[in-house]
């Protein structure tokens, strides 16, 4: 069976990599494609690299564009996504690359988002303990963010096994522009981010905070508290999210790398790498594949362990085709690639 | 049926991407892989992207290790593809991606290479008019260079229609570092290339300068005559060919586009830009497409056009595995994308 | 004496230029900073790197903030410059970093700016034979453009010495982003510009074609002909200009050289390079020198000259500051360094 | 007067940074410029950015070529300092930018370096307490490593004012690859480290970190205990280090910006940037500016502070001469900069 899908969305750089997976994807056929200021314009003109859509026009995003998909992705702002869903009804799979419904504590929700709690959807991460059992036949999927996904496929382990004091995560991640999105800001000029690294968000602002920590309380009862800070660097895409904590009590590197062998032995999208090899962006460019390398400082008694994605696949779209296979009962790996595009 | 091929030089950048391309191929098995002092090492350190081939060992560079494939790919220095092909025999479809045997003329050969002529294989640019013809059923395949694939896909449709004066031709093509190779040179640091143009073999020493007039005087009886200047652009992948001309009489862009849209209106991998867009490197990276656009200005009565492909892709391992799809008689767009990794 | 001047539209890029090197000139003080939508701000959030500066807060560009000051800096959009340097009078020296007063020829000017011609100011390329003249002791100066420095500078002494047939000038010049100024497009993102080679203003359309054509006629009384092809480069500072054109006779590079190094013997911030050696922009990133090589391919017969310069020092603040340094009697390379900072 | 200077390993990054900043030094003269395996090469070819310089020379590296200068800038492999400083003797400032005489305790320096321990000079750190006595009228200066300077200036003044727990200390430092050298290794090719983030060294094995913590062990009678991960970030130079520990007691952003800001109230060439503004290393490129900015993150319980420098300016060859002047009895800041170049 083909399954027809719809993106809302398409012009920005979520909906043109959820095209270009969509586009491998063997059981999928590429419905309405909407968008915002750009409805009526080609394809062609905003996402030169989706060479076999570029014919087909933008469409507003409407509920009536979007009825009739058997599978909705929503590439939107948040705030937005509640609406259309109502909308649209239960016939469609809505998967949402949005943070509208990522979160189950309201009030994190609105401490962070200033808004009301919209609800909480089925949540993304197949990797995540009984993630999968959730996903399977969902009618709506809430697509995590890009960190959080680096984030925590780098500690969840750890934080499961109890090598670590999860309540002194600390997590820096450095991130691709790509993730900041198409919309024009002289910050994001290529004159500024080439040759530039720099932070944002500091302090534990940013959005993405409440949702690792999220993320890691599935795995254990203690509690879990987390310092997030993001870096902006001169690269288009990826994610290097570099985590570390105290050890509790001997943990050692092979303790943890046990730990990280047996936890992901089954997983088709994360990797830990063999001892001695560390994640690097440039290998998953463009793959669904997460990369791990864990490793305990004896001196600073604190385990570090870092992970690499690619923001706009597994961080984004990749995922949420991922956890679409896994809601149509179809094989998970569907569609998706574990090489990347090097150098 | 499948087809079991071997890549020679499996570690260096044209091999790596002849493997990621193979990767996706539905009809090949990938056999023996093959370096020189990366013997013995595992794949997984040496091309971290290639995921499924992590565990493979690279194999030396033998007859022995090459044998017994339906196809051989030669990603070597030049020089050394003449010996393994007469090793293996006719069995296997040998794809050399090196120079060895691309110039017909012997004499252009030994000028710019300096040694001796080791013959003229079938010539892998399906694009020139006849090739396709050449390379059904052929037993040796020699791969074009990167820029000679941009310079001709750019320029073959004006010189066909006679609409410039092909004695004067300048070209000018920026091509990313991977088509300096993997070896480490000084001049190829990071920190040397990034932020930096820069021009080399300038003034008609570049040993692609033969290859592009030899395959653009496949389609006139005139004289042909090409400047040709490469630069090294600060990005990993791609090649954007800006090539000019004196038009020939009153040639109007109008004209012009005519020609390239009849010329290119069947291929599957190069596509004549809508009017008012015009080719950039990162809309087709990793994609076997390349993308042309052509003006003429009135004012300096010249035609100018521009090409872009992925040195890589269409400009190697990619425009390869077209040629090897052609030569066994497979569709010749098996394996092969026009889908661009963006931004 | 310490001459005092002013800077207006001191938040952009060229303005930004301008002042990273006033800081360094012995002989000025900075006066008034003035500014359009970011008045009242200081210059420590917008200009991050102009620390002696930060503290300071940009006024609102008008006659009077401006008024009072010895030299007038002005970093507008063209078409602004004539009113304020009405209201200014000519007791300050007025430099103009933008096109308002580049072009002797009306017509020319309408055409391609599509505005009334404001008038012509005396140019400041010190390079071009009788500029200095002109420039002593002037009151209004128009800067040359970055494109038009890089490929006048690498021509001139061909057409000067009759080594090339000026009606068949062909010109690609990379650029970095920079050259596209401040303002957020999203063509100009780090997403879209990484990793990116595209062209722009192709086929006659880029408004410092005439002026290139303009600064060659100055030393020939032949017609000249420029065909220019501008591209954007993955980089934030510099022009790599490749000019070429078929040679007159049989001029040889020996010839070539000869003609480049008596043409630049005494210019202080032009190099004809070692044989063997080509221009780089890294080399030339925040100096005032432009780098220039010159070769001949006999079997092309034609002439090619690359030339590098940092597009905001040379190619507008610095060479804004050097044509300043002759207007008031400085010696010529006061405050300039032909120093680059790289890697 | 004027001081006679000698650079040994001028063909490097270090020594061409050195040999930049030391031609805009009014009270300096360039002397002999060594270097190893270029000797007898012209630096044009080697260091193109130095104009004035092309002509020179550069000799082999001997203590004959060496002597004779007042000072002597070291920018060579470590291990191979002491030799020379014992054959100069004592009249010439020696200068050396390796870490041979870096560490204090020889324990620590075997355990990371492998070799036996040369001896301990004073540090060229003069933010550190007492650093510009010991300084003052010194023969000998241990230049120190470009992370530990980010990293001390980051955290010094936490640590002195007791708001951390120093024996928690956690750094995740992303450099420019200037950092690792001129010398060609395939990880260091532009086409790897373009679009790419990766770490190195992890888990405590990097040689500055035993650095770090004997700075910040001068202001502290306690414990400390660093975690250091060095980041290769896709940039040819600047170090963002972004440091964090737990609070002490109920330490606020405002208790910590008012302890920074008198820490650093003297300071030339330290800067806490204003509230809301963070550090980006484009804005210190080549400019011998560190930038500083801290906040207390409430929920984590963390205080994290992010410092910038330029790996090559602040962190290696302007820090050297910041600590030459002193040394040399000349105003600190003499021929140094706070001015950066952006974009």
């Amino acid at each position: 069976m083909t399954y027809k899908v719809a993106v809302a969305g398409c012009t920005g750089y979520a909906g043109g990599e959820l095209l270009r997976l969509l586009l491998q994807h063997p059981e999928v056929e590429i419905g309405a494609l909407t968008g915002n200021s750009s409805a009526g314009e080609r394809l062609g003109a905003l996402q030169p690299h989706l060479a076999p859509l570029a014919d087909r026009v933008v469409a507003p995003t409407t509920a009536e564009e979007l009825s009739g998909h058997d599978v909705v992705f929503l590439a939107l702002p948040h705030g937005t996504s509640a609406a259309i869903a109502q909308q649209l009804g239960d016939d469609a799979l809505i998967v949402d690359a949005g943070a509208d419904f990522r979160l189950s504590d309201a009030d994190e929700w609105e401490r962070f988002y200033g808004s009301p709690h919209a609800g909480t959807w089925p949540y993304g991460l197949p990797e995540l303990p009984g993630a999968r059992e959730a996903l399977a036949g969902a009618r709506r999927i809430a697509v995590p963010g890009c960190y959080p996904t680096a984030s925590t496929l780098a500690l969840l382990p750890a934080v499961a096994a109890g090598l670590i004091d999860a309540t002194q995560v600390s997590i820096v991640a450095a991130s691709g522009t790509s993730g900041a999105g198409k919309a024009a800001k002289p910050h994001l000029l290529g004159s500024e981010v080439m040759g530039n690294m720099s932070p944002y968000g500091v302090g534990g602002l940013h959005r993405h905070t409440p949702e690792i920590a999220q993320n890691l309380r599935t795995v254990t009862d203690g509690d879990v508290t987390v310092s997030f800070t993001p870096l902006l660097a001169p690269m288009p895409r990826g994610i290097l999210a570099t985590c570390s904590a105290p050890i509790v009590g001997d943990v050692t590197t092979a303790d943890a790398r046990e730990a990280y062998a047996a936890f992901y032995a089954e997983e088709p999208f994360v990797t830990l790498l063999d001892d001695g090899q560390w994640p690097q962006t440039a290998a998953i460019v463009g793959s669904n594949r997460a990369t791990v390398q864990v490793v305990v400082d004896p001196t600073a008694r604190r385990l570090i362990v870092i992970s690499a994605i690619d923001n706009l696949t597994k961080g984004t779209a990749g995922g949420a085709i991922q956890s679409m296979n896994i809601a149509l009962g179809l094989p998970e790996a569907t569609g998706l690639s574990t090489v990347g595009v090097a150098p």
